[in-house]
């Protein structure tokens, strides 16, 4: 019964999501420290009849939250069901089905099962050989007609960054609505001053994903936001969004996190630090990986390794440690690892020592 | 920036949501008992490190849990982020942009909206005087080609019941797809032994909405249910649904909140019994309302009484207490008064009482 569409995609492949207790989780990016400690004393003083009755419709708490945060008004902001609902609201609000949508490639695996959803079919522009956008980007979506685009910054799966200077020429050449999928931002390095949120002030047609799930350890939340203009807000926050799309105990908790922000800090410093440490270990063994701003690494198996990269993932399996791996072009040959404690990569590096 | 149909239509109007300490709050049909106590115990032995990790994406704890209470398999069932996600996922799955969606009028004021994001002309078919369904209701339907129909039973705003041998008829006759919305379900008369769930083993085209929010005392946590065929089911679960749609501790509350059936019924039945209680003294007072199966009532102001409608809900709002007025044809001379504790209940009739 279902639309022609529908019935002719693939829905979206996610990872595998075990007992965490059994594994050691480097498959879908999580964050590895807990969240804050604010987040037990909420649960501590919350009772349960508040659940009684709907939840805040706009979430304006948060949303004046993120105003101080970010330095922006309000108007900039709406809160969504993890960073999930904004990038499915962006199709139903500024892309007519049948028109074009355009990405990186590769890039995030959702973005065209979304397209999907909504009929349009995929511009892809290849990322160049070292993951970086070729220079005519916005050009190329221009001449093809794209109405909306997704760029996720730091990039997924191989965590290179786009500079801030380049981000902002984009969006002032590209003719749709451009969104940046910032669900890593936090892990990038805090001397590159790197901080897109300016930028909504001068382009009216972009819009910045951020998400609680990796940077403030709450992927099991299913908080995210958006910040972008008045103009692209408002329709998504009065006529697109599901009116009470956040529960009223998850924005509670949302706040709690956001609040803590020398906590969360402290979170990603130790991954930037563990990221390096595991990006020069697994070089040392072979595996090359590209620069990462992001809490994970695309690691290349060796030339002469004894397994390809989906074998190597079953073997880490056996020593009850995931990873993910794509088997689509670019990216068959490798694995994107979770950066996790320190502890945690190094029984990584103890289980690829056992294999090689 | 956004699509044109987009651009044309009006959002969805939600009931205030103050803060309900400071109000008698019958304006949104919460129940008005607070949730199960197993709840509190959730929530006490919870550690918000759980939250670490992406939720279980499929909650098949709670599919599961469903399945056993309706007497059904797991392949029937799919939870979604309030009802509110599945009226929308019926949309974008079994809808065409564009093809006509079906629905009583008057009815829940959503519908419309959904159908206005869908950009997909809206066919109303009027009630009877007693808000009956005309007998000819999915003829209709059928001879003016809608694929998609919604029947909120029982009926919001007048609370009346449609039986299930007629909707088992319109569900053989309509040659679309029909959701049946038992948002209020849980509140009709035991006695009655109604119960649709049984019949989507019978009708492929066949859905039932089922909520948390007024049954379970957790419009705040935002949980619903649908009950259909695989065939229906499926394209929802796998391809349409934001894939981590409902987050980890919410899975655990609901799971919490169905497992104390007991609690939950002693409410329906206090409800219940309110109902019966406020409908007399209100038609006491000359406030005629139908019959209603559902935790509300739609009282009709009576000739000569010194206020309209919407004068009334303000003259209310003045004694902080809060109710429902839509000012749309049938309606405009009625107000939609959820059923509070009986406490609540009579400062609503001593309130009108100062004001008659």
């Amino acid at each position: 019964m279902e639309r022609d569409n529908i019935q002719r995609m693939a829905g979206y492949s996610w990872g595998e999501q075990p007992d965490v207790d059994q594994v050691i989780k480097l498959n879908t990016n999580e964050n590895p420290y807990p969240p804050s400690p604010n987040l037990d004393r909420v649960l501590a003083n919350y009772s349960s009849s508040s659940l009684r009755v709907y939840p805040s419709p706009l979430a304006n708490d948060l949303r004046d939250q993120l105003s101080e945060l970010h330095n922006l008004s309000r108007d900039n902001f709406l809160i969504t069901n993890g960073g999930d609902e904004l990038l499915r609201l962006i199709f139903t609000t500024f892309l007519n089905p049948g028109e074009l949508f355009g990405m990186a490639e590769p890039s995030y695996s959702l973005y065209p099962v979304l397209a999907a959803i909504n009929n349009s079919p995929v511009v892809r522009v290849p990322l160049e050989e070292d993951w970086s956008l070729p220079r005519n980007f916005s050009q190329i979506l221009n001449d093809k007609g794209v109405k909306l685009a997704c760029l996720v910054c730091p990039h997924a799966p191989s965590g290179s960054l786009v500079n801030v200077d380049i981000l902002s020429r984009i969006a002032s050449e590209f003719r749709g609505v451009i969104l940046i999928d910032e669900a890593y931002i936090d892990f990038v390095d805090p001397a590159l001053r790197h901080d897109c949120a300016p930028l909504v002030n001068a382009f009216d047609n972009l819009l910045i994903l951020r998400s609680l799930s990796k940077g403030y350890s709450l992927a099991g939340l299913r908080v995210g936001y958006a910040i972008g203009s008045q103009a692209l807000i408002t329709p998504m926050l009065t006529k697109t969004r599901d009116s009470y799309n956040i529960n009223a105990l998850s924005q509670l908790l949302a706040k709690a996190a956001l609040t803590d922000q020398e906590y969360a800090q402290t979170s990603w410093e130790k991954v930037r630090l563990s990221r390096r440490k595991l990006k020069n270990s697994l070089a040392q063994r072979g595996f090359r990986a590209p620069p990462s701003q992001a809490n994970f690494l695309l690691a290349e198996i060796p030339e002469g390794f004894p397994y390809t990269a989906g074998e190597l993932l079953q073997a880490l399996r056996k020593h009850n440690i995931l990873v993910r791996h794509f088997d689509t072009p670019r990216l068959e040959d490798k694995l994107r690892i979770s950066i996790g404690t320190d502890e945690q990569n190094e029984s990584l590096l103890a289980a690829l020592d056992k294999l090689m």
